[in-house]
Parts: C-alpha cells; structure tokens; sequence
C-alpha cells in the first residue's frame, strides 16, 4: 500500500518510524514541511527535513528528539566569543540556534549543492541516500518559503519562525501566523505523491507552522479534498494539549479550540478520517460534529511499536473508508 | 616606531609574533592577503587572516601552523557520508580542506557579518577583538580577489588556489599564476598605512602567491617604490629552499632563480634592503647587484625570541637607511 504522509518534525519522524515498520520504506513518501528552513552563519537548514531523516536513519537523539546521538558542540561554543565583540543590531553569531559539530556536515553539504544549482529535492534524496533511508523524502516546495509570527507582545512584533521557535523557546504569546512565500509552488514529486498515493496521512504535527505550510501551496489543499476518504489525519492534540510543541497554546492565542474538535474543524475539507488518542474518545460526537470519521485508538509514540500500531490504524481507516 | 607588514600566512605571522615583542603591538599594521580566500559549504573563508589572527593571539596549534589548539574534527568526519553520495561533477562536500570544530565559529562569524553587509576589513576588526589582538589587522583589499593556478600537468589546467595549495598539497609542477581580480581596490587603511607607517615590512612569506596578490592591487607597489628607503623585505628563501610552502619549486616553474638573489629581483623596485640567513651570506654581493642592500642575520624562527630579533634587524635596517 503506497502511503503519502504530511510531515513536520518530531511527531511526524516519530509516526514515520513506525509507518516503516507497518508496510515497506519504499512504499512511503514524506512530504515535509520547509517552513521552518533557516539560513544561519550562511548555511542552509532545514529542520523537520533533516528530524525526519535522523529519525528514519535511528541516528537521532533519542532524549532531544531532534539533532544526532553522539553530538558535541565545539563549534557552538567557540561561537560565544564572537557574541560579545558584534556590532549593536547585528544577528551574526547566535549560539541560541544549537547546531551540533556531526550534524553541520549536513548543512554544509546541503548549502554547497544548493548552490551548485540543485534543487532542495534533489539534495534531500542524496542526504537520505547518504543515511541509508529508503523512504522517499521530499521537500514541499524548492522555493523560498518562510513562516512569520506575530508576537503577540507587547509590542506586537513579526520575527521569523526559529526566532519564535527557538530563540523564544516557543513561550510568548502569538498573535497571527503568516507565510512569506512569495509564489512559491508545490513540486511535481509532491503533486504526483498526493495523486498517486493509496493512503494520504497528515501526520500528528502542529497544524498551524508544520501542516499549515504545505497546506498552503497552490494545489494541494484542492488535491487532498479531491481524495478525502484516503486521507487520514493523526491529532496532534491529545487530552487538551500538545504533546510537543505550542500547538495547543497557538491554537487557543489565534481563536482555535485547542482539542480534537478543533482539529477537526481545520482537517475536515481535506481529511475523511481523525485519528484521535483513547482520552479524547469523549469527543468522538464533537469530531464527527465537524464532519469527519473519528477512529479512537491510543495515538502516544512512547514506542517504535506505539508508532507502528498507531500507522496501522491509519491505514485501516482508509481501507475501511475506501 | 609605526610599522606596516606585508603578510601572508604562516611565515608572517610567525614573524608578527616576534614584532610585537619589539614595538608595542598597536603600533603594528598588518596588510594580509586575502588571494587565499575561498568559500567552501557556503563559509567564507580567510586563511591567511585566520593564521595571523590565531597565531598573534597564542592559539595557533604549534605543530601544523594553522587552525587552533586543542581542535576537534567531528564535523569534517561526519563530511565523509556526503562524499560518498554527490553526483558526478559535484564539487559539495570536499573533506580535503579540513575546517576544525572550534575554526568553523571564526567562518561562521565572518560569513554571517559579511551577509549583513558588513566589510571584510570591518569583520576582521571584530574578530581580532574578539581574540585580544592589539595588531591592527587589514586584509588587503575588501573586494574579490582570487589567485588561479595554472598546473603544468598534463593536461594543463587553472585550478584555484585552495586546490593547489591544500587540494593538491602543492605538489604538482606550476606553469603559471594569474589573479582573477575583477577590478579589485585596495582600502583606505591599507593606504594610509603604508603611507604613514615609519617603517614596512615585507614578512618571509611566498612572494609570488602572497606577497604578489598584496602588489598586485593598483596603486601599493607605487607606495611602497616612493618610500623605498623605509621597506625591508625579509627572503622567504633560506640556502636555495623555502622554509615552507612551494615558495621555491613555484619560484623555479616560473623562470625565476630560487635563492635570495632572486628574491631580490623581485623586491627591488619597492624594497631599499632584504634581509637573508646567513647561510646565504655568500650572496650577499648578488642581492647588492640586483639593487638591494643586504642585511645579513639569522631568518629561521625557531623560537619567539628569534622571531624579535629577526623583527629587531628589520627596523633596524630601516632606521640606518633613513
């Protein structure tokens, strides 16, 4: 069964981990949030890209849940010194932004083929091919696009996403989500994925800055409501709250329900199906109030085999559907 | 005492070292070249400016010349994956200039300052503050300015310098140097020092790739040639050989003769003295032949205290020629 799955970072490599484990790795396509791509001290980064491909290479720390096992961080460090002697205004030099010594070469390898010419797809399979991951990774999009959030303040301010994110430690107050995107397009890998795929999974990932993005590219919210009842989504929501991440914050400070309704609300014109964990079966009515299927199954990766039961009700939903 | 250093890389700045414990440190100048430069993973790199920096502020490691003490190579190793997937043609992910751990902050500042806009002249500033550096460090010019090799093969070919020099350990024969300067302009401060300081040094670097790029930009040779009475070169050849550096196989592939009499010829229209070894004494007619005054004393640098006294004879022979 071929799988499509709408990927951010942690939750979905987490989800994909034990999707590999329910059918083949190369039946499995991710389509991966780019969003959140930074360029720090010149060089090109792309988070939930490279998350995903730890994750699927078993190469990442398991206690961050983001980065590589067995990292130092040397570069970092000797960055401190600089921090001090830059001029008022300048942004160079921020050692907020971690990067590990091992995970550099990722990011010098993906800036010097980028600007060799080649698209960020192209890199991103050369990257997977180098950790041995057979699940077909892609960016959505080889454009510039960049989410922008609004702080709620004051003073209410715009900063880009890894400013909030990392920078702020996701622990402000947001007052609107934006994306700079500037006519970017979807790619016609990611276009082919959604129209071919047997199943389409939007994946436990924050709906707003993860799957808001993707969703956001010319086509591909029309080709997922063109395929509803093979579309499943996970709720990234669980019990009233995100398991990681801001996303129940974000959705209460920008007028959501911060629940399994409120997913539902967003994920209905494009998904026949959510996934939501045993806690929230209370409000499988509410779910199906907004117009999708609610499947009821414990949806915690704790485990590899957490990650794998919980792909396999996915893809039974759209068995069931279809 | 003011004084102005021409420099390149190791030999120079092995030479500032001894200079500093001759005249107050801010009473120095070094004009760096910057022909080296290169970019690699998207860094900006400055090989030259780094080893003077590093070297001036006791953190160079002692036994390769370049780079830090106490260095790691996590990021270069993790490097080695990604060489194993880039497609034909590609130049991305190249483990032959290895950048250490700690290094790679010093690429990470001065790329970011530079994407600000800010001048190399500027960065350089910062960077030195940051490592306690009284010399005033110039690089030579703030615009592009490339050396390009010409290996004498077969096949022929123009290489740039990094590949020749690190890539290649230059160890292939040289049929030719040219740079691939585009109009470059040397800086307010490197003319201002080389018309104000009361003496110039040209430090025992190579003169064809580092010394040569520095005369190379319009207008420093004809400073230096109008105060010829207060420039001293030092010979970066010793007994017929380069201390370091293919100063004299380079020397030799391009029709010059590889001694202390050659240096002479190529220094004599802007320097009044070249200092040699004493093991060249016995050329000491030839150099006076070519146009300079000889000064001979003991050039290898061991230690730091032979640094100072090769720097002591250099203002010396400056102060008894004006």
């Amino acid at each position: 069964m071929t799988v499509a799955v709408l990927a951010g970072g942690v939750g979905a490599a987490r989800f994909l981990r034990g999707l590999v484990l329910a059918v083949p790795p190369t039946e499995v396509t991710a389509i991966v949030n780019t969003a959140d791509d930074t360029v720090m001290h010149g060089l090109s980064i792309s988070p939930d890209l490279d998350t995903v491909t730890y994750t699927l290479a078993g190469a990442i720390d398991p206690e961050r849940g983001w980065g590589l096992v067995d990292e130092s961080w040397r570069a970092m460090e000797a960055l401190g010194r600089y921090a001090e002697v830059r001029p008022d205004g300048s942004e160079a030099a921020p050692t907020w932004f971690n990067l590990g010594d091992r995970d550099l070469a990722t990011h010098f390898y993906r800036t010097a083929r980028l600007r060799e010419g080649a698209t960020l797809t192209e890199v991103t399979a050369e990257i997977a091919r180098a950790w041995e991951v057979a699940v077909e990774l892609l960016p959505m999009t080889d454009d510039r696009f960049r989410t922008v959030v609004r702080l709620a303040g004051p003073p209410e301010e715009e900063v880009p996403f890894q400013d909030y994110f990392v920078g702020r430690r996701h622990s402000v107050p947001v007052s609107g989500v934006r994306f700079d995107d500037d006519g970017a397009r979807t790619t016609a890998a990611v276009e082919a994925a959604l129209d071919g795929a047997e199943a389409i999974v939007v994946a436990p990932s924050n709906p707003i800055v993860s799957i808001g993005p993707i969703r956001a590219l010319p086509g591909v919210d029309g080709r997922l409501a063109a395929r509803r009842e093979r579309v499943v989504a996970v709720s990234p929501i669980v019990g009233g709250a995100a398991l990681k991440g801001p996303a129940d914050r974000m959705m209460r400070e920008l007028g959501m329900t911060p629940s399994v309704a409120g997913v539902a609300e967003l994920y209905a014109p494009i998904a026949g199906t959510l996934v939501v964990d045993t806690v929230d079966a209370g409000l499988a009515d509410d779910v199906e109030a907004a117009g999708m299927r609610c499947v009821v199954t414990p949806s915690v990766m704790t485990t590899a085999d957490d990650a794998r039961s919980l792909a396999r009700a996915c893809l039974d939903a759209v068995s069931s559907a279809g």
